[in-house]
C-alpha cells in the first residue's frame, strides 16, 4: 500500500500462475506444458536469426508480426488481416478485456473457468457475471441467453477439460448478436472443434490460440486472435497504444516455424491424447472420478481423499499437480498430461497414498 | 469503428514507430538502434538456454525474472526487490501509466518528448499537461514546480538528446514529494547521469531503462524500472493481473547476459560517442544547427532546407532518419548515430542536397 498507487492497483487481485519449481528434475504436471520438446524446425529458425553474432538482436523486430500472421493464416486458411498476435495469449486476453468487453453490460463467464478471467475484469474495471456449470460441469448456452456486455469461456474449459460441441457454440452465436463471443481455444487441439470455422459468418466472435500447449512453445509467449477485422482491429489500437513491439525476433521466427510444422503437431497430439486416456483409465482404477477431458490434462478427485492432502504428498515427492481452493472444485486436482513415464510415476505416488491397485 | 469496440478504442491514438524497412542493406538511422551487434555473452547464453532440441521452450519462463532482476541489480548496486521487468521499456511505462500516474490531477510532461506518452494517457485516460521546453530545448525544472499527479520526462530527452544534470533532477524531488516522478533513462547510458543515485532518497522515484539502445538488444524486448518497493510492487500487481509470463526464456537469458558484460557496454558506449561528435561535426560543416546530444541520435535542422524534404530526398536513398511532424520541432531530423561508415553515407548525401562541402 502506498499513496502513491492510482486506485486500481489497491483493488487488483493479481493471477497467481502454477508453480515453476527451480528442481533439477521435478515431475512438473501442474501448468499444463506439452511433455514433448517443440518441433526441430523451431530450433532451427531461431538458431538462423540469432546468426554467427547475434547481429538481428540489434535491431527492432517487425511489429506488426506479418511473417508469423501470414504462416498462422495459410494454416488456419482465413486471411492475415483475420489474425492479432500477442505476447502470450494472456496479453491477448487482456486487450480483449480492454477493447472488445468493457461495455454497460456485465460480461457472463462459467463460474469454473480460467481464473484469471475474474483479474482482467477488475483491472479494466469491467463489470462480470459468473455462469454456473451444470452438475457434469458442462457449459449450458442456453444459460447465456440473458443480456450481456459480452461472454467468454474456455472450450476445452479449464480446469474441467469439458468441450462443447461446434454446433452449441454455433447456436450462442445465432443468438447472442449485440456482444462479443471470446471463445478461449488454448486447449483445443487437444480434442476439441476450433470455432475458428464460423469467424467468416460471426462479424462478433472472437477466437484466442496460444503457442504454449500443443505446440511446446511456453517458454517462448505467442498467443493469438482471429475473427472479424474489425475486432482485430480494436486488438490492434489497443496494442499499439500499449507496446509497439510485444513479440521479440526469436519468439516471432519460432512461432512462425512452428505453424509451418504441421506434422510435428499431428504425431504430438495423438502422443499426448494417447498418454491423458491411458492416464484417465489408470486414475479410474485407482477410485478417482475423471472428467471426460478434450484437452491436456484431467481434472480428477477421489472421493476418500482430501484433494490438498494428495497435492501435499505428491509435493514431498516433487510431483506437481495444480490444486484451486475454489468452491465446487477445491476436491479436485487438474494433472497436467506428462510422458507416459511421468504420467507412471504420478500414478505410482497416487496408489501408495490411496493404497488401491498399481497399474 | 464498430459497435462491438469498447469506448476507450475509440479514443485512442496509437503510437507510430518509425519504420522497420524489408531491404537488404538500408543505412537505417531511425529508431535509434545500437550499429553494433550484442555481447558475445548474450548470443553465447540463448544457445545454452536453446539447447540441442529446444527442450527449455517448451517449459514456461520464471515470471518473476529472478536471476535478470539480481544480475541488474548488481550491476546497479541496488537490492532485486528495488527492479522491476518488463517486455520493454515500453511495456514498463504502460504498467507505470496505469499503476502510478492516474491520478486526480494531470500528470506533467514536456510539450516536446517521447510522442508515445499523450498515446498511453489515453490508453487509461490519465490527464496531462504539457510544459515547454525553453528555447534551447531545455527542460526546465522549475516550470514543473505546480500541483500535479506525477512528472514524466526522458532523460536525455528524446527526439532532441539534451540531458538534465543529477542535480537538476533532485532539486525536482526535494520539492515535488506528492506524486511520482519517474525519469525515462532509455538513452542514459551514452552521456547522462543515471538518478538511480536517488533511489534510496527518493521514495517518489521511479527511473526507467532499457536494453534496446546501449546494449543493442531492441530485437529481444526487455525493459526495467527502479525504485522503492512500493512503487516495484504497484508495477508488479499490474503486470500480475495483465500477463504472468511477459519475458520468454530467450529474453530473460539474453538480458542477464548482457548485464554481466560490463567492458562490452564500456567499448561500445564509447565508439557511439565517438561516431556521434564526429557525426556533429560532419554536420555542422554542412550549415546544420545541431542540438548538443548526450544520447545515441543528433537532433538537426538546416536553415536553408525544409526537413520533410530532406527526409524523403535521403530516404529515395534508402538511408533511413526520422522526422516528426509537430509543432516547434517540424523542421529537424533525428539522425540516429551509426556506425562511421552509415554516418560518412549519410553525411555524403547530406552533401549532395544542401549543395555543401564534403567531409
Amino acid at each position: 500500500m502506498s499513496r502513491y498507487w492510482s486506485d486500481i492497483v489497491h483493488r487488483l487481485v493479481p493471477y497467481v500462475p502454477g508453480e515453476q519449481p527451480a528442481l533439477a528434475r521435478p515431475v512438473k504436471l501442474n501448468t499444463n506444458e506439452n511433455p514433448y520438446p517443440p518441433s526441430p524446425r523451431v530450433v532451427e529458425a531461431i538458431r538462423r536469426e540469432l546468426g554467427e553474432d547475434g547481429e538481428a538482436l540489434r535491431r527492432y523486430p517487425d511489429p506488426t508480426a506479418r511473417r508469423l500472421r501470414e504462416a498462422v493464416a495459410v494454416h488456419h486458411d482465413i486471411r492475415a488481416e483475420q489474425v492479432f498476435v500477442g505476447n502470450g495469449s494472456d496479453e491477448v486476453l487482456a486487450h480483449a478485456f480492454q477493447a472488445l468487453l468493457k461495455h454497460e453490460l456485465p460480461i457472463l463467464f462459467p463460474d469454473i473457468t480460467y481464473s484469471f478471467y475474474p483479474t482482467y475484469a477488475r483491472l479494466y474495471d469491467v463489470q462480470y457475471k459468473t455462469v454456473p456449470l451444470d452438475s457434469s460441469f458442462a457449459i449450458r448456452i442456453d444459460d447465456y441467453a440473458q443480456p450481456n456486455g459480452g461472454v467468454l469461456f474456455p472450450n476445452p474449459n479449464a480446469p474441467t477439460g469439458h468441450a462443447l460441441p461446434l454446433a452449441e457454440i454455433e447456436r450462442l452465436l445465432a443468438r447472442n448478436t449485440e456482444s462479443v463471443v471470446v471463445v478461449d481455444e488454448a486447449y483445443v487441439d487437444f480434442g476439441a472443434e476450433s470455432a475458428i470455422a464460423l469467424i467468416d459468418r460471426y462479424p462478433n466472435l472472437l477466437v484466442v490460440h496460444t503457442t504454449s500447449k500443443s505446440r511446446s512453445l511456453a517458454g517462448m509467449r505467442v498467443g493469438f486472435a482471429y475473427g472479424h477485422v474489425d475486432l482485430i482491429d480494436a486488438l490492434t489500437r489497443v496494442k499499439d497504444s500499449f507496446n509497439s513491439y510485444p513479440l521479440d525476433r526469436l519468439a516471432q521466427v519460432a512461432a512462425t516455424a512452428a505453424y509451418e510444422d504441421g506434422e510435428w503437431l499431428r504425431t504430438t497430439r495423438e502422443r499426448v491424447i494417447a498418454s491423458r486416456e491411458r492416464l484417465n483409465a489408470a486414475l479410474a482404477t485407482l477410485g478417482f472420478e475423471v472428467v471426460p477431458s478434450a484437452a491436456n490434462f484431467v481434472f480428477a478427485r477421489h472421493p476418500d481423499y482430501d484433494a490438498t492432502t494428495l497435492a501435499a504428498r505428491l509435493r514431498e515427492q516433487e510431483i506437481f499437480v495444480r490444486y484451486f481452493n475454489a468452491p465446487r472444485v477445491n476436491q479436485h486436482l487438474r494433472i497436467t498430461v506428462g510422458t507416459d513415464d511421468e504420467c507412471d510415476t504420478l500414478v505410482a505416488a497416487l496408489g501408495e497414498i490411496v493404497g488401491g491397485k498399481r497399474v
